[in-house]
């Protein structure tokens, strides 16, 4: 209502908030911008005006003074809490995470084969200290902090959470939401301050470990349910993991394919940039990148090469890498000095820099991008060049 | 005591348990030895005499009647346990876990370098229905159970098992043994019946998800502490991820090198064997084989092909594809039909037929035995040829 009012009738963005423009813009409407990759390895919290940008709709304006998010199970609501109920009601939590869109590093698959969806390059992912209280606080609150009443008596499966941006919603797993581990939260403050509207605000799911279009930015209804959330952006083809060898989506029930939520294990170089030139006298050449895996799971090790993959060694570990067993929601930044080998010590030689990263469960980066393709072009975890 | 005087001084081995000797035997003393591989798909519930074996030491013998499970926190015993006591006053709780050696596969990546350690095919892991107590349960009885109290105030970290075979033991983060998603149990049972000697009886530790080592056998002494277990299959080399350019571990300090818990996604062609003969007449053939993955991730596909990788296409999920979100502790079996090329309908013709797995947090296998080679052999999951 109050919503609708607010947009112009000519152009439905009208009313988005004003942006700095930092960063590649993947489109102006929806806007879809990258973070500063060369600007990563030097902010390991990204200020706001930074972070990329991710959004399906013109942005909503919630007023604050009458936002109530909505608790429900299945279609009958059970409670209403005001943002002033989340602050003063529930211990506070506040942690970094960070989010990346389930189609970050999608343009190298294109090079592959044409694939569906914007071209981000390696910086469709930012990290914010999230500040607000737990999803599994609130949910004891309502009385549904049962797990066994929830998941065997009433058949819930998954905890769905609608935005005021129609028709967004997505949804989790309950066991990511209910776990002492899985630390989701009904967030209400970014980096140490309200979030503001281009981010969520007022309130905004985070839900570490997973691609972030599960962390459901204006958040205004928690379900639980037996089924996923509804809209296409959960059920349907938009984040599915497909075959390299579905070259189509037509005649495919998007029901018989699994849901991505937490994502595999990942790394790029931010530094040098591509096409950049570098300085070889030393004889060697600096390099630093972001490490990040889903589901909590921590970098072990990055592994960075200069001709190609060739030869590999060891990059060094930096902030990330103290992060909690099996809770390191945010990235871990990486640095390596590698020596350049003799025969590539030559003006105009072109060095085939490449990273890969190896997270707490062993799990590896895979070598090529053909691996990896699919048609709507996400989750490229392949080794970055 | 009881166990050294049933050891004979000419072969400290004696006293271990007769056997079928199904499955290669890997190493007589100690016993070690793979499942059938071809019996696999015949088998989603290994039976006991077909599991593979892996010792690193005589088999223990327990004296039942005396035998009690400590309960320590860091040097203090805090209570004893009887096995009837894990019986009587605990929920008995009886599912279906996948063991598999962090060494499994490790046969393949000595094609490629010499490695350490036994030479197991693709059947050192196998699937029993494990009944018992959860962990979670027996801790939270001896006052472990406040999770923050251990963690924030204790600074307890890991759970650690001490097996009978000393000085063998093992430990697990306390996320995983605490949480109501980990599932780890204090097991007795193992297909319905009291767990045989060979297996761990009378009480062995499972910990689904992560590599076998960590399920330890005889296990009589659990305890809450801030460190890893002390054994050298915990903080040893042994079962630590070292990368492919490490080729010695001469001055290498293991407690720079991250222990390995969950195992990453991996699968294996169980049938056609290598090196049989298939009769293509048809134009095709049916392969069939096991996929599984670390930390409850289920299989949400398999892809073959019987061009070396060139040509895909999906196997179809059997056994195991039911399996709860998150909690896939057992493996999924695959079978497919496929199409053979024309221009390799020949007699004669040596088809590559390969498979590789992808789990729920859209993990890959890599595709090159090179890419996750390591010096102990270990995890090895690239595609299977
Ligand atoms: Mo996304
Ligand atoms: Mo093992």
């Amino acid at each position: 209502k109050e919503l609708e009012a607010s947009i112009s009738l000519d152009d439905p963005f009208a009313n988005d908030p004003p942006r700095a423009n930092l960063g590649a813009v993947r489109c102006q409407k929806p806007y879809n911008s990258e973070t500063v990759i060369e600007l990563i390895p030097d902010n390991y919290i990204t200020p706001i005006p930074m972070h990329y940008k991710r959004h399906h709709h013109p942005v909503p304006q919630a007023n604050e003074a009458d936002f109530r998010l909505v608790l429900a199970f299945e279609d009958a609501n059970i409670l209403q809490v005001s943002t002033e109920d989340l602050r003063s009601r529930f211990k506070k939590h506040e942690f970094p995470v960070t989010l990346q869109c389930a189609g970050n590093r999608r343009q190298e698959l294109n090079k592959v084969a044409p694939v569906q969806g914007l071209e981000w390059d390696c910086g469709a992912i930012s990290t914010a200290v999230w500040g607000g209280c737990l999803l599994r606080d609130v949910l004891e609150f309502t009385g549904f902090g049962d797990e066994s009443a929830l998941i065997e008596r009433a058949g819930v499966k998954h905890i769905c959470f609608e935005g005021l941006d129609k028709p967004y919603d997505a949804s989790i797993p309950i066991d990511k939401a209910l776990s002492k581990f899985g630390d989701v939260l009904v967030a209400y403050e970014m980096n140490g301050a309200p979030i503001p509207r281009e981010h969520g605000g007022p309130v905004r799911i985070i839900v570490p470990g997973h691609l972030a279009a599960r962390s459901v930015k204006w958040c205004e209804r928690i379900t639980a349910s037996k089924g996923e959330g509804h809209s296409g952006w959960q059920r349907g083809i938009a984040y599915k993991g497909a075959p390299a060898y579905m070259r189509t989506f037509d005649g495919v029930d998007p029901e018989t394919l699994t849901s991505v939520q937490e994502l595999p294990v990942n790394s790029a170089i931010c530094l040098p940039r591509p096409g950049s030139t570098v300085d070889v006298d030393d004889g060697s050449v600096t390099l630093k990148g972001w490490a990040w895996s889903g589901g909590g799971r921590n970098i072990i090790r990055v592994d960075v090469s200069v001709d190609g993959g060739k030869t590999w060694q060891g990059a060094d570990l930096g902030r990330g890498a103290e992060q909690g067993q099996n809770r390191a929601w945010a990235w871990t930044f990486w640095e390596a000095e590698v020596d350049i080998p003799p025969e590539l010590r030559k003006p105009g030689v072109e060095l085939d820099i490449c990273c890969r990263a190896v997270d707490v469960s062993m799990n590896h980066q895979p070598e090529r991008p053909e691996a990896v393709w699919n048609l709507r072009g996400i989750m490229n975890n392949s080794y970055h060049h």
